[in-house]
């Protein structure tokens, strides 16, 4: 069975202590699998669509953690397993907590056996098959190697009419924003659908007006099929066919802020893919970021139904 | 010593994941016991009332297990233990959650030990002698045998002069509305305080009006000596010789809201039976309602000085 | 792709509390999916055979819980959902202790999802389609639905071509030795490849003499390709073409016995679809077993290479 | 309902680091309540009787805590609650390790609650009533006034016809052989049934022969009933009648040492109660004693048959 | 290296179930060393002075779980170690809740070793040498020595030179107000900068007026050179010179409450003696004292850049 | 105070799965500080010698984690911070297991940031102040900077009258046998005290003799004051002045061995530096030795009394 989605990037060992406790005193870590390519893969597969999330991992149980870590949440993983020793897998020490101390992240990524991932590997035959390809800006910023990859597989996946998607998501600790502008803006030449924070556009785009302005603005400058533009909590709107579509944000209960967008991303996409208009593509993904938000770690383990009554009702509380 | 109160019903093991973890993905679950009747026994008894909780439940560890876990708290039980293969420990699965997930049970408790409890196998006796007696209308709901054998022990009790005490506790996921009502209402022939919350009055008895409304209606109707409606955080009220007595909630910070009725029923019997005037009563089970939000698990692990603290005080905070 | 390897059976829950604590006193569960055919299905994916566990489950939370519970092992799953409120997911409660406590169970799967699985809902095309076929004695001790469903896999295998293996493993607490005997006897005319511990052979076969004459026995008397005999810490021995091959248990520390069996089950017949010979395919089953007992839970979570380690060099312990 | 056995002693919070984690640097604490006479009468209701263990505790959380802890197993307690500021809840620290580490326990539990506990406070008629009453020579230890307590309620029992049973528990932390041996010698006039350790006999009674000669003497010196003599796992021996029943220990993986000899003497005194003969309720002490040694905590969770299946077979292990 | 502050006083050992569980029936208790002069010496070590916490601790695994605990956070520990039988570590039982019940605290910290520290035995010319030297009103609360002992100390160091500070820190549970008033007005003669909270003031100095007018009341009265007056959430203000400076409190999502001022009060101090004037060290203060409600624990595990994130952003939230 | 032993190298995070769990099906890991120099500087500490560990760490929470970590067990540590982000702080993960998976390791310790440590930014005076300084063959298998590195500490302190220790501790892992050899016979003209495990010098030296020829050997070829052979649990040996000195291991009950060759070594150092003859030195060694496999983690958290009473009685069990 072909895929609705194929998602491509790096999915790290997050480590984080329990209960707000400091990484400095912690005496241990819960472990989870999170990056956003497979975050996005997984909120999509939820929602319905049939997606494999394809990557490269060190063939040790580190890497093999990570593998059957995302399998669990029901995704098919297409991994490029590599016994080089001078990879590794890579990681992150994630550190929650409320204000004023805020959230902080230690990334120990360098070197991850994804960085040097080449199309030879990759099963792009996969990606072609599919009906939509997906990564994001953190891919090309993990290495030259990968930039060049990734720009190969959108490419691959446009020139087959496979819908290519692309998250922009900016990393200020991989990558300044010249490099990220640099980089980002010739990749929106082979994307259909671009999904960009709006800090992200201040950020690195030296982005001057509001949501609307940005949307049209891409969308003209680069003929995007769509343009997704995500506020936070004061919700995303979407442009598409010359139209803007406003989604507010759901009210939430935060528990694990980590993996919002992603879900939001996933679920966009699966709702786009499974026929749904922009509107209705954009209420399930400002649901299932809300519901992800409720849920420890960077994956959004909802339901369908959970979803539909979240978008319907306001809330997935079920009686008893 | 005979009992001030006497309760009978189900008590299940309650399995929930910790720190908000789904079921889907959990590895571990907490474990505590948990229902309607012994929940309000332990708040009655926390407030000094001598209490009995009286049921019928597997001789294997799990049975065992949910009366060790009562004992613990101060009440008597008196359980009908059996021995019988087709009967089981019932369980329920608790994930908990904040806005918009919510918080989503899943029972499985078919086939419990206690459905098949008969009037002849319980020590009807204990009951006769105790001041009050009290179940719910999950009771009636878990099978045909246990509504012949709840109406029995209502009758029973009233014939002797204890007082009856119903909670009608409406669950949706046990029967229907219109099963409900039926069965409820026949047993309000044979209560004396009637318990009941403004959604399940509208939910089963198709009821329209305000509380106060619904509590004159039905002391009118059904002839109760006192009718109690609850309204969550909008506070409650009582009817009682034809005078309503409002009581607003305490504000609290949630931490686990079942068996916040439960709470409420108990610390309004235990009041009620040690002499206290309506309002006093009401009040008290509105702080110890409050109180139990602040506990995990379903039990009001309370204690007569910290109630009459945050009765006088609005708080226990207890200075160093 | 095809498979290597189809097996179908229940898989339940299991709840264990942590660290030899008992049932009656546990505030906490560790919950794990386990299940013959499942332990089987993953120790032969292990080793390398493609596989698929097959099974029905209910579409709740908890039916979830076990399909990406196994599929984070690697294996493929293909379930039947049902949302029929009348089955549920079984349960079991696992006490794990050392001599003279020894390890007890409490069975709760009455009424599991699996138990009303009929073969036209399943896929028996992937079974005609792969190389060999597995399921065990409790399969058809669940139901008689089970019964006749796992008589037509069997059957409908055989006939396409595909080996069928069975182990007895008989479970006193699911029927009695007559009811076992009649029914599993029947299913040998379906079977070639039989596994079977002597201790069961005993117990339901009335069978007095050692392991060589069972086998031999056995193999003549049902027409079995292959019979292998299993002896705990003693070894086990197979038949094949009229040759015994011995095998030793390796020496182990053991942390949890529960799936020694079915980790000896799969590995066998992993190493069988590869190719190797009898003596080779018990060695490797051996290994396999040894390293199982060391590791939590069901399920054996080895790799090849330490499956190999263990048969060239007694262990897999890893320099630094 | 009239007791079987009355034990009384202190309990106190056992604070002990899980998987021996030292103290020094431990992070949590596993929290238990812990005592030789409730322990004992743990025991003694598991294998039948029905028991209370009297005591004297804060009316703090600490000490309901301790209270409800106890009684989920089972048993009756019969507390007299104290507000006095200037005694508080008894706690020890235990730190379990193998070998050369051994077992490390820090007492904290001077100005207990129950140092003060006079006759007059204490329900002396409950004692007077029972078939059995039971203490150790740990409570004389803890101070002057329970010395003359403990003196006065043996005495009571003996007068009223209770059979007195004593452990000598010498605990040399507590007080010197000296100050022990003055004191139970005392209380050996009034005691039936005298429980000891070999090495106790050595240590405070500076005893040289071998518990067989023991036992003649010490029945001979001071009219004992019964004499048990204890010798770890080289098993036990009893002397009545002038005969003496030897029992040898059954093997046992060890999880947690602490409160052997108090399910020993739980088990011996219930069976004697329910009339068994010395040799029964030896073999079923020794059968006790050995599955305490697999449950973590103090307290023997065991069940009658449990206890009947290591009497009978050797083992408890549970077919599945 | 002589340090920049010395601090002197009691640490106990704080034990509190995780999870909002009450001490009644909590299973396992959380360790951390606690008290409020190491947790202000850890507090202005973490704002670079260079700090040492001098006490005494009883010569058993608790005592060195006390000072490991300490030095983890990198301050200096000078401990005076004990063999002395009649004294303990002392502990503390502390409940965690939100409103109503609050937080609730056991102390158990009678007999603690620190309350029979002398001067002879203190290293007295470590504080002498000291920029600063700092204890608290719990001090001389514990003990008549202590009392001795603090007075002592707060002398030598005033009399060498050494800048002393002093917090109030009234403990309603150690002792009434008439004894702190008296003991705590003598110490203000030997005090250079003092810290008190408005509620303090009013609890055991009778205060009427305002925060402000406190502040040139006691400035006056008891010629400090710098007086600080704390009002929770209301933010603080600091006489000096005759000039009052005013600081709000910063918003904070508190996890754990215990030790904020402490937190301040070191953060104040580490800022004063690395020369900040009074505004800017009372806003390190708010700030650090705003970080440790978010840190779970006694102790404000900050580390200066974040508190300079704090100042001069309002929160340290760290980006990816 | 100057120190009776510095030791240089570096310390890693050590993350495990509780429970032997498997790495790849890992929720949770322990943390823990970990390195072959810190572990022996503790077990020095311990035993008396006063001590400090010297290291280069990155200045993140993650450094910060490994020298709180130190500082809890009572050493000194004086630590080289940067903020270079080409470096990192090293981990490794553990997989333990009894027979046949036995432990594995996965180390991901590239470029920490102990690697680029050069003499010039470490306090090499510290060394030649001190009466003793201690490194192992891990050191210089880093890299080439810390090849250089340990050599110029090893020759500066031998120049300096400082007594130098080195531990061969091959790891097959860092560097190949030929390498190894090479370097470590480097290392040997400035080493005094050589500790080497009879296997090591099998792996690298090529030797086939037994632990007392290789003693004399290794003391002739290199001119060593002391060479101490180990050979796990067959005890070790030890060559003084011609004369060799033999040291049977303790028996124990091994929860971790991680370290155990650490725990020898600074005891062994520690008893010469407080003037023990060899053999008493040995026996310390040995007695620590197996103390510390009782012990999780690396590190030997053991008192001095402790190691008395295993080295006098075989034990340290305490009496109650």
């Amino acid at each position: 069975m072909s895929d609705d989605l194929v998602t491509f990037g790096e999915t790290m060992l997050r480590l984080s202590p329990p209960n707000d406790e400091r990484l400095e005193t912690a005496r241990e870590f819960e472990v989870r699998a999170a990056g956003a390519e497979s975050n996005t893969a997984i909120a999509a597969e939820r929602l319905g669509a049939v997606t494999t999330w394809m990557s490269k991992l060190p063939n040790t149980a580190l890497g093999h953690r990570v593998d059957g870590g995302l399998r669990q949440y029901g995704i098919n993983t297409d991994v490029v397993w590599t016994d080089d020793d001078d990879v590794r897998q890579g990681t992150y020490y994630l550190e929650s907590a409320g204000r004023p101390r805020g959230s902080n992240v230690v990334y120990d990524r360098e070197d991850a056996a994804v960085t040097t991932a080449t199309p030879e590997e990759l099963d792009v035959d996969r990606i072609r098959n599919a009906q939509a390809f997906y990564t994001t800006g953190i891919t090309p910023a993990l290495s030259p190697q990968l930039r060049e990859t990734a720009a190969t597989l959108l490419d691959a996946a446009q020139q087959a009419g496979t819908m290519t998607a692309f998250d922009v998501n900016y990393r200020s600790k991989l990558w300044s924003p010249e490099e990220a502008r640099k980089t980002v803006t010739q990749f929106f030449q082979v994307v259909d659908v671009l999904i960009i924070a709006l800090k992200d556009a201040k950020a690195i785009l030296n982005y001057e007006g509001d949501a609307t302005q940005l949307a049209h603005h891409l969308a003209s400058e680069f003929d995007f099929k769509t343009v997704v533009v995500t506020r936070g909590d004061q919700g995303a709107l979407a442009w598409n066919d010359n139209v803007i579509h406003e989604q507010p944000a759901f009210e939430t209960d935060t528990v694990d802020a980590v993996g919002t967008g992603d879900a939001f991303a996933g679920a966009f996409l699966a709702q786009r893919l499974s026929g749904a208009d922009i509107q209705k593509a954009l209420k399930y993904a400002a649901a299932t970021a809300a519901l992800k938000r409720t849920i420890p770690g960077d994956v959004a383990t909802v339901t369908k139904p959970e979803v539909d009554a979240v978008v319907n009702e306001g809330n997935a509380d079920i009686s008893r």
